[in-house]
């Protein structure tokens, strides 16, 4: 795992891989899958995240003003589509990483808990905008931190060849993933 | 091309792939490639979009009030990276469509020209939001007509299996794009 330079943070996401996000409040904490997260600026970095209003993941991101992106890899597969299946609020007296046996490890400058085993993540501050969040469910955020998996992710590039395992995926419909394939 | 229900426009973004917008004002036409597309929500279906503010794509759509996302595909990498290459200003006299021998097809909504050869349109009208679109350059837009190729696109998702040039794809940086890969 290493950090990544600001100018390259967009770069992990330019490519529409689905994510999770984490968030985490007080002693809540909580993830979901996430495919509409798209990079909106270099330096600072911004992104955006549609979040419905009824998840868990908003109260708390919402609450706490911050949230973490994860690249999850096609050897979590089964994990993605486990989480995207459930509402934490559905899960009285535990959480979903606890259910799942989900590890995690400290951000650096957030309180949401990193996954372990993703290949990508980012940590993410809100930029208040009331209008797109009441409106469309569109939160926009800056990167205040951002890492990834230097086994295919370095020199501000994805390099997959060699890890088919580690390859982001991608979200098509009902629970169908396509893992980012071979270069063109 | 098959014309796609509103409830599964979405799904021809889920997974990411980079696209082409392009727009039209008066006489004037021109084509750019974008990865920084997102779907925004379900029904009506509608997308953000992030395009900057010096670029001439922009100035047509602002001026029409309409552009095309375009998915192109596996077999026209090399035309992807020339008009993601120069911009329409510098090509005095004529056009990009005309410079690269891109043809078109007339979209049914909309006044932006679609490319031939791609393996989805999807034609959208801006919602004023002069806030996101001056502080960001991020457009919403509403999906009037979304269309596939279905020998790609059908029954609400996509199929490669059968089609590696028709896969859709996904720029990581630098003009270096990966191919939709396998189902995982």
């Amino acid at each position: 795992m290493k950090p990544i330079e600001v100018s390259h943070i967009a770069r992990l996401l330019n490519h529409g891989p689905t994510t999770l996000i984490t968030s985490s409040h007080a002693d809540k904490r909580n993830i979901m899958a996430a495919a509409w997260v798209c990079a909106l600026d270099f330096n600072p970095a911004k992104v955006t995240v549609v979040i419905d209003s009824k998840t868990y993941t908003r109260e708390l991101m919402e609450a706490e003003g911050t949230f973490a992106i994860n690249l999850p890899c096609v050897q979590q597969i089964e994990m993605v589509k486990q989480v995207g299946a459930i509402s934490g609020r559905d899960l009285p007296g535990t959480d979903k990483f606890a259910e799942y046996g989900i590890a995690t490890f400290a951000a650096h400058k957030i309180s949401a808990p990193l996954v372990e085993g993703c290949v990508g993540w980012l940590e993410c501050k809100i930029i208040s905008e009331p209008h797109n969040q009441n409106t469309y469910d569109l939160f926009i955020a800056e990167v205040v931190a951002a890492h990834a998996d230097e086994r295919v992710f370095s020199e501000g590039r994805w390099h997959f060849d060699d890890h088919d395992a580690l390859r982001t995926v991608h979200h098509i419909a009902g629970g169908v993933f396509f893992a980012t394939g071979q270069q063109c």
